[in-house]
């Protein structure tokens, strides 16, 4: 039986994010793997030999007896031919590398490098489907085939994902402090003698990420490029000897005052097209509210929704804001390789792969 | 030859925060210690066989020989002539126990229970010492030979520490999130299977506290009652897989636009009546300033000036607020024991013990 | 339809154990829970309430309201019909309260109390099924409709599967240390701050009883009694920070001298009772063996076989004894709730209940 | 006032164990540093900005300023003249340094590749120091002015400091099961992933380190060379989430059969040369017995002696050998770099440097 699935190639498919990728697309209904591509270093070995392996799932077997090859355009296209490019490429890297590929290829990149150049969406396909409309600009102006569309960085999807339901009570300004999770920075990552008894209250280039992408994110689509959303953030980030799972204290000032249930409301109903259209990897619910007085909790809560829903929990009034909460999202998931492979099926549903 | 040490009584000296009351008071040149007391279940045992004796350091040989006494004033009477009382007793039953102490006792209490009475001081010696003012009132009001002193919550100390420095630049507003050890919680507190590769976003009672209490530590004193300063604070407390030393991200509105130089140079050069009278337990340097990016965290930094100084680092502009900035102090030094032992020395100093 | 399912009641609903049947029983295709049974202190409670819920996974919506009643057999039978008792009782009020329930039901139990009765199975269902004859003994000598058959230890259960394939080639000594997870103790259990950056090299009554138990379990039904097997066990218990998942350090002395091939071999054909009548919580494998020289890890092999195999790595020549290797068991699925539910299986399957 | 003091070079000062050389040379009465040496990649940098320092203690300030040097001849004379050399080279390299540096120099190496050389004392100096006879024997032979002399593994000199004074009991076998302490990995050493709710059942080559040097160190100067001890030694090793402080299971068979309080006194009693010659680092106990059921514990109890003393605790008949026990040692202090620390100050005061 001819396979009518999509097939993808995995840039940076042996780091922490690229085995999520793997992992999340084993059955996949719409794409399967055909190339695994990596470092110089990693190039022409068994993924079994090139890669360590650190999800508790196992490798697949096929998986690891599978030849990695290197990141160039020509040594993919020797391996197989491929429909789509996902990349967790190192942000140092990603760059060039992912715009030879998006001259013939659709390419769904991890890596910061695009993600707030003009005509690249940035995109959470709950919140800013119509963020799209920058690709056809994005090809026609860079004379592209393909295209690059860009995730935001893990700690940001998780609270974006949260302030979108809040931008119907007038949001103005966010304050969040982040607890992020050891898996987020990669492996071999922290090192285990700087976190046991310890955290790391700093984050090299998080807080910058997070207080500029929601502003392109929640920002709208004018026709031409995307406006801004009038909304200032802060945000103060930290390392906790956590496997898996950010979690973020929150607080923000809104124009409006709803009540909390009108708030929990408006998180439970959140949900958008990935919803709408059925995706195979949507979570129905892509806000989960938890009334427990200690929840969401990295342990119990990350795994909600497979990984793809976000977990809020402890709304409440604020004193000098207008409302406080906590908001958590398994960090390889819903903000890594989730996001893109959530995002390609997002674009494969609406045909522009 | 004669020893002219004060007297003291512990009380609740088999919990976590007792413990630390008896390792710093080990050859304390002012305190020696006399009783220890604890509940029922304790009294009349040694304080060996009572207590589960959690820090690092050893038990002293002669404490852990002492016979345990119950909290009633004529058990303790019964055991020794003391000169004053250090409570940590449990909150739950702190209040009436000590005000029966208070009688004829100086009592300087750890519990929750009196702070926020309107004749008792909360007390940090290097902030807010001219609130000593409120003891004779106390005394003449209630018509006891002793009194009752307070202090603060942990996370509260550590917190308004800081903020004291930033008064000068019109301080209005303060957001913080904090990451609080696992002996905050006493023991046993946090069962471990609550923490491991977790973190908890609750602290029951917590966030009231850290709004409430720096409001009137940081007021002033009109000659009968402490008016509360006017600032508004918003607190979210979490609990981390650490075991000593609360880490807090503060971000702050300020009247003034203090230059990040400023800043530091008030936090470095802050100091108080403790520094001046160089009461024994007084940290040299009230505030630690790091200028790493990655610091402080709780492992390197809590035992700065023997737990007593509170470590600061990653000032920066706010992009929302006016400052943000990190502080972290040990939670069961500076933030209990240690606190309670410098308002004790502040106060013999100045003639009230 | 009419379930022909088996009606169980769960003893010590709701403690760590007790938490796990209820899970592992979730969809089983030949029991339901009927009765959830705790202590006097959680007795009338829905069992939300009564309940501090440690899983991972959801607490199970009608589990959440079903009412606890007390462990009385009235109370048990007043609440439902039932089959089969499931007991996860503190050892201490264990042996009363089982030996009750017996004398009409059957009781799996994985108290400590009974298990060295001579007219007890102390039962590993791939291991030594045929102690099952002395359940007919047992009711006729007790006079009793029901009986009580019990599970071992969690150390013992995982040690002793790895040991019984080596009997062939003539086991006479074991030396065993253990590295156990923090489930073990139940809940609270460990304290946090006993465990962070530390490790507990004891485990109260855990050596006792991994050394006598294998004897018993690893001996000879003659008919009337199970003669103990001619094996000496030396053990050394220690408690790590691991959530789930007891690691053991074996040695063996084998008359015999096996290829590292052979017992390789040995480990991955053992098999039992469980997998030729294909229970439904039988593991394909009982013990799986891994060739990684870093295997068996508790946080990627606990989970092998739904928690119901046993890992074994690190197979190599003792300078001293003639083997030794590594293995890992879940502690609280193989070593516990999951293990009675197999012994309950076996003995549906075998007429029994 | 001039400096009598030995002076200093370090090799491979950037590392973890460089680290504590530094720290525990700190006011040493008879050793200064003078030079810091590390690879090419540190070389010409100031200390401070070559080393990741993770002490808790402060670098100290005059190190920091240090600038380093390669790890050559040349390049240590010029930057000063040195007495004599503590080595912590990585094992792949040290081999022809530490060799270059011999000829002129003593050198005091933790590395592991001369170790077994037959001419090389492998020193612990409360249990070997005769051994130092071979010293002039490899001068001689290897027509040296200086000399190297070895510390053994980490995990080895614990051990073999709790199985000397048991030699008179008639020590013939040794079973013991490792859980050591990240920090004997280095820096980064394990990541973080790897260990969070995890161990890890393997280190590379250390089992063979353990199993072989302690029939050196036991074994007897013929007035030629050392004949090895007639012991067996089977480990097994581990590695767990606790950041300094190997904790070890022994089961030993003696010829004789000492009661436990033999046992004990032979333990506490046990001391040699450093104590007679009251060394600077020598601690006043080598071995410190613990009564308590759940001692030795890493956080507990790594630091007694100032991290030089071993700490013995669960002395308790064995089944299946004679005698089993719990030991722990500081590995970075009494493992590594005070070890060669204390190596250097008895061969100080006997004369060889």
């Amino acid at each position: 039986m001819i396979s009518l699935k999509r097939k993808v190639a995995i840039l940076g498919a042996t780091g922490a994010v690229g085995q999520r990728f793997i992992q999340l697309l084993q059955g996949h209904p719409w794409f399967e793997i055909e190339v695994l591509a990596a470092s110089e270093r990693s190039a022409q070995k068994k993924y079994r030999k090139a890669c360590n392996w650190i999800l508790e799932s196992e490798m697949p077997q096929n998986i690891g007896e599978t030849r990695v090859v290197d990141t160039s355009v020509q040594s993919v296209e020797n391996a197989a031919k491929v429909d789509l490019i996902f990349s967790s490429l190192p942000a140092d890297i990603a760059g060039p590398v992912e715009e030879e590929f998006a001259k013939k290829y659709p390419v769904f990149s991890k890596a910061s490098v695009h993600r707030l150049e003009e005509d690249v969406p940035l995109l959470i396909p709950e919140v800013n489907p119509d963020h799209l409309a920058l690709i056809p600009i994005q090809k026609r102006e860079r004379g592209w085939n393909g295209f690059i569309s860009t995730d935001p960085n893990c700690s940001t999807i998780q609270l974006v994902m949260t302030l979108k339901p809040l931008m119907t009570f007038g949001l103005k300004e966010v304050v969040v402090s982040t607890m992020q999770a050891l898996s987020g920075a990669g492996y071999p990552g922290v090192a285990s003698l700087d976190i046991v008894d310890n955290l790391i209250p700093y984050i090299s280039k998080e807080e910058e990420k997070i207080e500029t992408e929601p502003l392109k994110i929640l920002g709208t689509f004018d026709g031409n490029r995307v406006r801004q959303a009038n909304v200032t953030i802060s945000a103060s980030c930290n390392r906790v000897a956590v496997k898996d799972g950010h979690t973020e204290s929150v607080f923000v000032k809104l124009e409006g005052k709803p009540t909390i249930e009108e708030v929990k409301e408006a998180f439970g109903n959140f949900n958008g097209e990935p919803q709408a259209l059925r995706l195979p990897s949507a979570p129905e619910k892509p806000i989960v509210v938890r009334e427990e007085a200690n929840r969401p909790q990295p342990r119990y809560d990350r795994n909600e929704g497979n990984g793809m829903s976000v977990v809020v929990g402890r709304m409440r009034k604020d004193p000098l804001m207008t409302l406080k909460y906590t908001c958590l999202g398994h960090n390889t998931i819903r903000g890594a390789a989730g996001a893109a492979i959530l995002s390609a099926e997002l674009m494969t549903a609406k045909g522009y792969v």
